[in-house]
This record gives structure tokens, sequence and C-alpha cells, in this order.
């Protein structure tokens, strides 16, 4: 049951002192069928309802060759999560877990991410499956799937460095 | 060969107006093995070195439950790159590509992120392989693997939405 505060039992904030170590430009909107947080998915699925994500026109030409990338990972800011949460309760029974042992909305830096399907381009507008999101969520990146990406520069001594356990 | 405002051939940049629609705060810091740009991998890798992810004390109770995943999802702030590009050319050859089909650091909102592995935990560091980001790098998120994560909430209307094509 919510205190006062807005805590359910067992939750517990710190004291938020802002946040002002970077800053972030939003890059476009994402359009899902979800205007209810009660309603959004816990997490998108691939066979899910398509969904709209637009593009500023300043950032057009940065879509450049995204066509040959049948998934995306999309990056997006969370603006109505509260961010001052250390421990939380998702199922409101007082049991709680941490809050980096969740992938809830309520983060320092509530940022979501997702693997969608790209469906479809219409100038600069994805048309995408996967998303988890309210409708009307500010955009922040959109990259490659981490495992269909291959670098196009050349490797680094890094990248082949290994270490035994 | 990069051209007085820094740029390689072909590629573009827009005029950045900066950059303040919301605001992150660095909740730890990242300790790899990379002091340069240039030794760092262009791809984190599994059986790579042995990393420290250090989580600033007012978030320790945040870490609770995180030792049940095998991989955690790290997002982190890239804070050496330049955010207006949006042709880039990863070879410097002239040949281009839009920043959103890149995983390049070089990006508007320039956030990496890394699936790890998590190897152990001291205390309020965590120590993983798979990272692939400079040392000092300050740290955004950590959430479980969303492909080990089952959300502990209950369902909601959009977890079972489907739509065919």
């Amino acid at each position: 049951m919510a205190q006062d505060d807005g805590l359910r039992d067992g939750e517990r904030a710190i004291k938020w002192c802002g946040a002002s170590d970077a800053r972030l430009v939003y890059i476009g909107r994402i359009r899902t069928p979800w205007t209810s947080r009660k309603d959004c998915p816990r997490q998108g699925r691939h066979d899910g309802p398509l969904c709209r994500i637009e593009i500023d026109e300043a950032w057009a030409d940065a879509l450049e060759g995204i066509d040959a990338y049948e998934r995306l990972e999309v990056l997006y800011w969370l603006d109505h999560s509260r961010r001052d949460l250390v421990l939380q309760s998702p199922r409101d029974d007082g049991a709680t877990r941490g809050t980096f042992a969740l992938r809830s909305p309520m983060r320092p830096n509530p940022i979501g991410t997702s693997i969608v399907r790209l469906v479809e381009i219409e100038k600069t507008t994805l048309i995408v499956r996967g998303l988890d999101c309210l409708d009307g969520t500010p955009l922040l990146d959109i990259k490659p799937d981490r495992t269909l990406f291959i670098p196009p520069a050349p490797p680094t001594r890094g990248d082949y460095e290994i270490e035994n356990p």
C-alpha cells in the first residue's frame, strides 16, 4: 500500500539531490498504442503492435544505411519515472528487490532500452515492433542490434585482448 | 583526412544547439584496462579482461538481488564524444554511413550499452567481462539482461497484445 511519500511497503528511496552531470537532447518521439502506464507491456514483443519512431528532421541523414539492419537497439527517456528508489516492491507485497536487479522504469537515469524489429521506413519515421513504452516517449538514440553489427573501422588492440579466468 | 573542423572526408555535422531536454546523474565509475580511445575494443567480448564497475555508496542497496543474473546490461556516458555528427566515415576513406547505422561512440546522446558477464561482487563493486569503454567512464545504469529477466510484477494488457503482419 502506498504511504504518504508514495512508497510501497518495504520500498526505500534516497534523498534525491538532482541530476546535472550530463545533458540529453531529445532526437524524436515514439508513438505506441499505450497511453496509460498500466497498459504498457512489461516487456516488448517482436510480434507486438506496430509502433512509430519519429526522428527529428535535423537527424534525417543519420538514418543512412539503417535499412541494412533487421533489428535495432532503441534508447528512450522514461520521462514520467520517479528516480530516487533504491528498493522496489514490484508486486506491492512487501517483498523488495534492488533497482539494479529490476528492469523497472523507475531508476536514477530512467533510460529504457529495447531491441525492435524494423518493419518499414517512411522518410524519417521507422515502423517497428517490440517497444514497451508510453505513447509520446522522447527518443534518445538508435543503434544497430549488437549481434548484427560488424564494425566497419579496423580492429583495435582491445578487440584481441582475452584473459583466462 | 581530418579537415579544420575535425571532420573526415564525406563526414557531416549538424549545427549543435546544445542539449538541455533532460539531465543525467552519474552513479559510479567504470575501470577498464584502456586509457586511450585507440586501444578500446570496438566491441567488448565475454572472454575479455576483467573490468570493475564501482557504484557510488548512495546506490549500494539498489544492488540487492543482482547476483541472480549471470549477464547484465550496463549503460555509461561516453563523455569524450563529439555529438553533432550525422554522417561518419569509420575507415576515413570517404565512404560514410549515418550515425544511427553505426555503434560509434559519437552520437547525439553518447550512451554506450554493453551486455557484460558478472564474475564477482565486492561490496559495491561489480567485477565483469565484456566492456569496451575507456577507464574512468561515468556509469549511468545497470539492469538484468533482458533475455534473463522475468518481470516479478503481474503482466499487463500490453503483454498479451499481438498484431498480425
